[in-house]
């Protein structure tokens, strides 16, 4: 696969719709990625914002299980695979990778902190001599507020070089622009593509050679994120970054994950959407409320969602 | 149990070794935890310094039943269990209560930051109701300088009120002696066991009504730190005190997990025993021999663990 081949442009981390008790349902998983597709949204499924930190490693796979059976396709997926334990990590990825998935997206492990350059290179090294697939393509998932383990310029190089086909790109939420903008111009060139994980940095990322974004609120707002990818160059560029900020800004004024659920549970109609596994909570009523009033002010739409999900139930 | 039968005392997070190809070892495990119990030392298998989060739910499974299969006593046992996946954490529980443990050692959720004390407790109130065994005691395990999450007296003050045979204490690796102070004063007389996650605040500890530690250091030093445990009403507590800090402080002048393991695998005469999972690395064969050389200088031994393990081999 040659970079010009390789995915880009805007992809969702997929929010995991659960059951009341709390386990995944993959009916309602499905709609919601053939919903996406149809945004011209990605699917980076098992992301941050898919509570995938919060699912074993087994309902992972009968996640993505489910949605090879329903042919939603894999080369429009980036599914998450990176965990704490090396085991988990390879077998995920692996699975990925037979799948035939565009790519995977990869966290370092998370849980011991302060590891050396060394260590974190050793396991990224062992999970592609492990995978030993040709076709894997690894995305480095660089959210230092989250992971606290980062993804620095001097691992990256020293995968590259070792692993020039592999490493294909990072994605970067740090939400430090100079960062990203560090990452693009020391490695874009060389054919390594960088999402930013919001799309309050798409503009800023296409100008300066970046590959696309990967974003929570591209789960509700895929098709005008998608249109500033596809119209960056355009005169009204400026505008539509703001017109994404402001439906970022709404979306955004409560914990993320419950919010987009409250979001999606509205324009679904269906409340279940809400529920999220501990340790998050779901928003209150009037949280959601404040969310959805924002969103009407701004002539906020999912266009299409309720007939997507409909057919699911 | 009443709190009088509950275990108390000196633990480790025992030291996981792995083959050559990093899987976890069950024989010199087994080996391991037979000589540790020869030394009064309980088995906090499964904790930080176990590198338990490098191992899939899976292996920590057949690690577990390795032991039982070799008749390790369950009630010498805290496994820990607490995953970032409500599940993983609930699977482990279930099967460490069905092995009739003493009690679990609970990691919160560790991936989300900042989440509200809400949502941990939904996350602990969860895990309980699931596994839903009388038998169930949980440790909270406070680690902030790597789980970055932890556990407030908010937290266990509502956990305790609507748990109070379940919630039976806690391990404080914070490091800070004001925490563990705070939390003795405040829950140790309603039957909560507080166990320093060091031996340097053992002494104080105990002063203060602690019901031991449980210490990466007890891995290679328990005698001496179970003599404490026993004698720390006795003159020459601060002396006993103060011999323990030197081990620590020379097995910790590199990162403690590979320096345990080169101090194991120098005492057991296994070069294999130093093996660590990335995002670990070994340590150099200077910083290993640093080590050693100052516990030589502190007349430092590991008696039998060379016959017990050599008996696994």
């Amino acid at each position: 696969m040659t970079q010009a081949q390789r995915i880009r442009g805007v992809l969702a981390p997929v929010v995991t719709p659960f059951n009341k008790d709390l386990s995944p349902d993959p009916e309602r998983f499905v709609a919601q990625c053939k919903w996406m597709l149809t945004q011209n949204c990605g699917l980076a499924v098992f992301g941050t914002n898919s509570e995938a930190n919060s699912l074993s490693a087994n309902e992972r796979v009968a996640l993505l299980d489910a949605l090879l059976a329903a042919d939603v396709d894999p080369a429009r997926m980036m599914p998450g695979t990176g965990c704490c334990a090396l085991t988990d990590t390879v077998r995920l990825t692996e699975h990925a990778v037979k799948a035939g998935c565009a790519g995977v997206l990869m966290l370092p492990p998370f849980y011991y902190k302060d590891v050396s350059e060394d260590g974190l290179y050793r396991n990224f090294s062992e999970v592609i001599e492990r995978v030993g697939d040709s076709r894997l393509r690894i995305y480095l998932y660089h959210i230092p507020p989250v992971a606290v383990v980062g993804i620095k310029p001097g691992l990256v190089e020293r995968l590259m070089k070792q692993y020039p086909t592999v490493i294909a790109g990072m994605k970067d939420s740090s939400g430090d622009w100079n960062n990203t903008k560090m990452m693009l111009d020391a490695f874009a060139k060389s054919g390594f593509d960088v999402f930013v994980g919001s799309e309050s940095f798409l503009l800023a990322n296409m100008k300066n050679g970046g590959a696309g974004c990967i974003s929570a609120t591209a789960n509700v707002n895929p098709a005008a994120i998608d249109r500033l990818f596809r119209e960056w160059r355009g005169a009204d560029a400026e505008a539509q970054q703001q017109a994404l900020d402001l439906v970022r800004k709404t979306v955004g004024q409560y914990v993320m994950i419950p919010s987009l659920k409250a979001v999606v549970a509205h324009f679904t109609n269906d409340p279940d959407w809400a529920t999220v596994r501990p340790p998050l909570t779901d928003l209150t009523a009037a949280q959601a409320k404040n969310v959805i009033d924002g969103l009407k002010k701004l002539e906020f739409d999912m266009p299409g969602i309720s007939q997507a999900q409909a057919k699911a139930a």
